[in-house]
């Protein structure tokens, strides 16, 4: 698309009238120049005038404030959390690790000795497989509808290095993770995760994992469902078949339309989220950049759509480089509005040819009954004459 | 190398005796998983037992403590500050850019006006071109030694778009960029630069850019000496030629051995550090993962070697993907240590097919009156038979 420059300032910017208008700075409630600025200091903070904020939904959850943030990287205190116990806390000193059942060698890892191992970091996204409600208000912002997915870049060992040194037995195709907090959360996962991508994590953005993140270590299985990558991992128990805890019998399973349901239902599926404009921003006529994150647990993203009538025609949006497997990829599209009414939707489109379904296609499958898993259909927002945004609702089914 | 990951936790790892031994796990202060755990809140905190800090060096500097960290993004808390007068604060309401000179239309931006071009988000590394003491005792950590310099994800508007917006002159070939700091700071930059990949940064690491990174905005030149990078940005002046400030005369020129100087030696040629082992962590022997990170202003980093016998002989180590241009690169290297004192070292190499020069190498250059800027020579550490390690002192000269 050709894009004046020019236009997208009409109105905006003051062309300052000749050349020698070195003072057309605007007042400041002093001019900085003549105040020594402060010292330097140990830890930074935000700018006073910057307050992004998760936004909890009661004790055991917080949302992403993706309609203030730029770039892929989730601020570490800003990554969402989601806990049924609350964010226990671990001395580092005394945390271990145990490793058991089908293997040679049971081993409890001290953190140290887990740091020991050769290390690895990936950029890499985690989401709640709880991540959308099926209905919302015209008043959700990209927080309140997708804020349980943040990226960060994540270090530690493989598990497969661990598991190679505890001898895992080549008849183990399952493993149960166990956290220590108070809901003593488990899971079961497929032991050939851990052959592939899985991790033992605890460093989070250059640093050490946050305590809502699962300080001191926690079980890292890139592109799964949230709730599999277990928190304050405490014991991983190999078996030859899975343990059907609560986690993955009562809840996390997705009833379908022929009265089944899909269990161990892992992989988060491509999604997309625009988060500027969206509820609450105020947009002007004329250029506007729409942006937003997409993701998908299979891989990387190749492609998101950009709708501005609605769905009716779709258009590719560029892609921020680097795009990096199972990360969120940043989107961006220049859209000229018009002032006149639109509904803005994207659609992502992963490596292996997926792409994101719409509400009807999803509740063709899901049915009315969807346990609220995996909910990830085409959103959109609405673009008011007046400027104003707004969440384009749609019913379930 | 072929690494028996045994090896790696002999003595360290407790074998647990039998397959029963559930209640292996140490003994905590509480048990966590018997005390509901803390509730969700809007913005996460670091564990109380975590206390990365930057070590402020006066008033006007503190390094970023690259012993702690992981990976290549450096916590926006934690990246290195160099002001001349202080932080300033900006309320970003105020704000704003006047860009004036060899241009059609002389006009002053607000914040608002920046964010509404199309965005453009990199990772990239910033260093201040006085990053190495040329003495320094054997206490030195890699925070003394090294620490001005970190990596975010940076986020703006490309300055190419801002110089079509107001329509710089085909003549115009440099350009001032001033801060609004109490120190004014100016500095010229070739309008080239602008070209390439010169951008006003208002992100960092998905959020607002820090105070003392130049909040609300700043220019971001990758790959070049940090002192160009103006913080708190207010004005940018086109021209024909440099402007002489005194950061470029007096300041910021490297004294050659043939009398003459260097001056707008702007781009930061390729340096590694050790970032573990070094002082005042403590190694045992066997297995040790070298680790650490590499970056050049050129471009991407292709090798980094790796000497364990003080410089005889090299190893390439591995490259932690993805290798971003002018980024932090980490690299990794498995050293089997038999416990008897030695001196490790990394050399980077970076895609022009420059090499990370010697002390000596770069003595002959520069001369006993080198002023300080540009010093990128190989260091190392010495790790004593004992375990210890202490910064290799190599006299300057």
């Amino acid at each position: 698309m050709k894009v004046s420059r020019r236009d997208l300032l009409v109105g905006a910017a003051v062309v300052v009238a000749g050349k020698t208008a070195r003072a057309a700075q605007a007042p400041s409630p002093a001019d900085p120049t003549k105040v020594r600025g402060k010292p330097s200091k140990a830890v930074g903070t935000r700018a006073a005038f910057e307050k992004p904020q998760r936004q909890p939904r009661g004790a055991t959850s917080s949302g992403t404030p993706h309609q203030d943030l730029m770039g892929i990287i989730t601020p570490s205190d800003l990554h969402f959390e989601r806990h049924h116990g609350g964010v226990p806390e671990i001395d580092p000193k005394s945390y271990s690790l145990l490793v058991h059942g089908m293997v040679e060698r049971p081993m409890v890892f001290t953190l140290a000795d887990l740091k020991r191992f050769p290390q690895v970091s990936r950029v890499c996204f985690l989401e709640c497989s709880g991540n959308l409600g099926r209905t919302a208000p015209p008043e959700t912002t990209p927080q309140q509808l997708a804020g349980l997915t943040s990226t960060s870049e994540w270090t530690g060992v493989m598990l497969s290095t661990i598991f190679k040194e505890v001898g895992a037995s080549p008849k183990a195709t399952w493993f149960l993770a166990e956290g220590s907090d108070a809901a003593v959360l488990t899971r079961s996962v497929p032991v050939s995760k851990a052959r592939d991508d899985a991790m033992i994590a605890y460093g989070q953005n250059g640093e050490a994992i946050r305590p809502e993140q699962g300080y001191p270590a926690r079980l890292l299985l890139p592109g799964w469902e949230g709730n599999t990558n277990v928190k304050w991992l405490r014991r991983i128990e190999l078996s030859d078949k899975p343990f059907m805890t609560r986690e993955e019998t009562s809840k996390y399973t997705d009833p379908l339309t022929n009265d089944t349901a899909r269990i161990f239902s892992f992989v988060m599926d491509a999604r997309s989220l625009i988060t500027y404009p969206a509820h609450p921003v105020s947009v002007q006529r004329g250029w506007v950049e729409i942006q937003g994150i997409a993701w998908t647990g299979y891989g990387k993203i190749t492609r998101v759509d950009i709708s501005t009538d609605g769905g009716k025609s779709w258009t590719a949006a560029k892609l921020q480089q680097p795009v990096l497997s199972k990360a969120h990829t940043r989107f961006r599209h220049l859209w000229k509005w018009d002032g006149s009414e639109a509904v803005i939707m994207s659609r992502a489109v992963d490596e292996t040819g997926y792409m994101q379904p719409t509400r009807g296609e999803l509740f063709e499958k899901r049915g009315p009954g969807a346990a609220g898993y995996h909910l990830n259909p085409i959103t959109g927002w609405v673009v008011k004459a007046d400027g104003t945004v707004v969440y384009k609702q749609e019913a379930w089914g």
